[in-house]
């Protein structure tokens, strides 16, 4: 895709140039830069496009671990992406990025060729009124640039940083790319990171933290990805714990027709 | 360690001997054995162990994904690991394990430098009643092998192959090793995986299942460990979606005092 003023401010973000066998290069978008280095979900997905753009790709991402190794500068990065096994319906997938050298970030994703079975759910969406009737978080300075590119109606579990903690982390909002674009595995991905820290919620004050790794599982297939187009995702989140400088976030994105559409984990270093 | 009758079958099924510069060999340990190769849990186990053996590590595990890409085979295995990011607190590594060459699994780790911070609990243990008071799982011919490795004392959510389908998949249960053993990172690993694949208990059928990728948080630093010993940990786990041949696991292992130990979460692939 090219990198024209013509795409959505994702597809230049998440942009890669192919230098051939499984090499990648690309920048840094300054419309995704959070308060350290780019929004972590754009690398996220950055690194499963690499994966995606292979000519050797089979099937579709089922899940996709990033491990968040160093602050991506703001610097042209390398992407490589390897076929470490490429079965009959599934296919395993190493990549890492780096800079000047040095890894910033590693990841592994899982594709599949899917086929209908027996299914069923088991995980609810939460309740929430209608996205129409929930304010959009407006963006103001001091808030990271990226989230920008997305549009917020919180249901529950903002922040107001007033100080006071409370019981728990839990949050539930109203979610996608904005403006708005058909949700593609990619997007999806960067989605899964699209939370505010859990301890900000908990505690209602700022600290520095940073993601280590995320996990997404992609429950949707690319037909309900069709289906959900540039619809508003419900998305809920909430920690398990918190201690000694780690936290956990366990977040679910819910699409049109109440279809899970994906599960997402992450872990999160704190200070203080 | 050596491989003596000696030492815990489970330290002789994660047995790893060193080449050298990051590679290891290893042999799948009957005692584990799965109805196809070895117990998921020991090969997550061993690929954490090439890392946690490095002269390089720092750290404790913090993280840890397992991809597996193809059943092991009965034969002899090679493992590399290799630090991909070294900072100051945390450290990044990629693993791999090989049998004549072709990858069968991949996985990454994070391992972290702890300190103490505010820290706060979210999730809270399920209720059950005293280990005492619910029967062991005895093992009988049929089971696979790997079981009689572990205490298994199931409170809810058990099989009984009655084929009527239930409304959840959601199991609790008491569990450790068999003889007992003092956790540590490595069985912690082994046991993130020792469930019952979730589709036998929603469907109280046996169907072809295989987990593609593995990924546990390690909320318990080596000291939490230590206080566990050889005392049964709580754990229970839940499915969030079936869907066209993938559904997800989502589990939490809770130890004495109410601790959480680990969060895990897997994605397995059904057939039917």
């Amino acid at each position: 895709m090219p990198a024209d003023s013509d795409t959505h401010p994702f597809d230049r973000a998440t942009h890669l140039q192919s230098s051939g066998d499984g090499r990648y290069t690309g920048l840094p978008s300054a419309e995704y830069a959070n308060f350290v280095g780019p929004f972590g979900g754009v690398t996220a997905a950055t690194l499963m496009r690499a994966a995606l753009e292979s000519p050797q790709c089979q099937g579709e991402p089922v899940a996709l671990t990033v491990n968040f190794a160093a602050p991506v500068e703001d610097a042209p990065f390398e992407v490589s992406a390897r076929a470490a096994r490429s079965n009959r319906s599934t296919q395993h997938w190493m990549m890492e990025m780096t800079q000047a050298g040095e890894v910033v970030a590693t990841a592994t994703a899982v594709f599949a060729r899917r086929r209908e079975t027996w299914s069923a759910a088991e995980a609810s969406p939460p309740t929430a009124p209608a996205a129409g009737e929930v304010p959009a978080l407006g963006w103001f300075e001091g808030l990271p640039v990226w989230i920008r590119n997305y549009e917020i109606r919180t249901v529950q579990g903002g922040i107001d940083l007033s100080g006071v903690e409370g019981d728990d982390s839990v949050t539930t909002l109203w979610l996608r790319d904005q403006p708005p674009r058909p949700l593609d595995f990619c997007s999806l991905a960067a989605l899964s990171d699209a939370f505010f820290p859990r301890i900000f919620v908990r505690r209602q004050r700022l600290t520095p933290i940073g993601t280590v790794t995320l996990t997404t599982y992609f429950h949707a297939d690319a037909g309900l990805l069709v289906q959900q187009g540039e619809q508003l995702l419900l998305a809920t989140a909430r920690a398990s714990r918190f201690r000694d400088g780690y936290f956990d976030q366990v977040a679910e994105l819910w699409g049109v027709d109440g279809e899970l559409l994906a599960t997402t984990h992450q872990l999160v270093y704190y200070r203080e």
